[in-house]
């Protein structure tokens, strides 16, 4: 079930690296795309960090609206993510292109992606000299979302045979977010 | 053994998104700092993101040398890691108190950090209002090395049973690298 993350929370979505899916809409139209550049910013308010190449559908609608969501696909979506970094949204209707389906964000027109795992909904900061040196954009954090039966209080818990998040890394070669591991703070040292 | 990575392939050290350690050094001083939220800005030449926080003694040092180390740790390096977290360099030897290595770097004077499965020698863009407003640095990678037991011919390759690179999320809980998995590209479809 879809619930809702605390803002002071939503960094936690992101911290540990995913790929994502950026939505976005303007004028009635909508795109989705893949990201693996893309960061926490700050904690609370929160913020993000994201690059978004000049070339892009996705970079048309994003300074059309101020807006975007970062969404955290699951791994069972493996084919979705690659099929969104390889598809222009400027020839084709990318969701269905990618066989993704849309619910209705709260706070922005950009869509949420269905079957994701977490989703941040983003307006932009506008900072024109980092968009046009490199096509980096910087954004508030307005509302998070997150499937309860992977992240909830704060922590993501996957199951051993359920899905995880996803890294990528280039030529269509993923990693699934692996094994927990539990460091020892210095402080029980 | 620590190989030379090409330069237009040091983005797909950073690109799963793994936790990391920011090795810098001015003066006669050095110090390194954990930090997760970095990421890839460009390909070739290659560029990355990093925040690292005003308060900090890694953001004298920074600013005083304009360069630094991004180093990937690997998972047998967890508890180094919390430490490099949790201590300040304003009080301590943190190289020491953490228990790691260090070792000449090519191109900065930065030390790179030992027994971490890959490095990044970075020199600072100065972007005076994002590092005033948003604590971010942006830098060029001006030389790349890896482990090449778990790095070569520009992919990651972990073992069963090695060590893999590691993704944090908070509160000393990590996650390892997980199961590789391969999309299918959609020409392939």
């Amino acid at each position: 079930m879809r619930c809702e993350v605390p803002l002071d929370k939503a960094y936690l979505l992101m911290n540990h690296g995913p790929v994502t899916l950026v939505s976005s809409a303007a004028g009635g139209v909508d795109n989705v795309m893949a990201a693996s550049w893309t960061m926490p910013l700050d904690f609370d308010p929160p913020k993000v960090a994201v690059v978004i190449d000049s070339q892009t559908r996705t970079r048309a609608l994003v300074t059309a609206s101020g807006e975007f969501v970062i969404n955290i696909p699951a791994s069972t979506q493996h084919d979705a993510v690659l099929a969104a970094g390889h598809y222009s949204g400027q020839n084709v209707d990318k969701f269905a292109q990618c066989g993704l389906g849309k619910a209705r964000a709260a706070k922005v027109a950009a869509p949420l992606v269905e079957g994701c795992l977490a989703w941040l909904e983003c307006k932009v900061l506008p900072r024109p000299d980092n968009e046009t040196r490199h096509d980096l954009f910087l954004a508030e954090v307005v509302a998070a979302w997150a499937d309860d039966s992977v992240f909830s209080h704060g922590r993501w818990h996957f199951s051993e045979d359920g899905p995880t998040s996803l890294h990528y890394l280039a030529g269509g070669q993923f990693f699934m977010t692996g094994t927990p591991l539990h460091g020892r703070m210095p402080e029980e040292a």
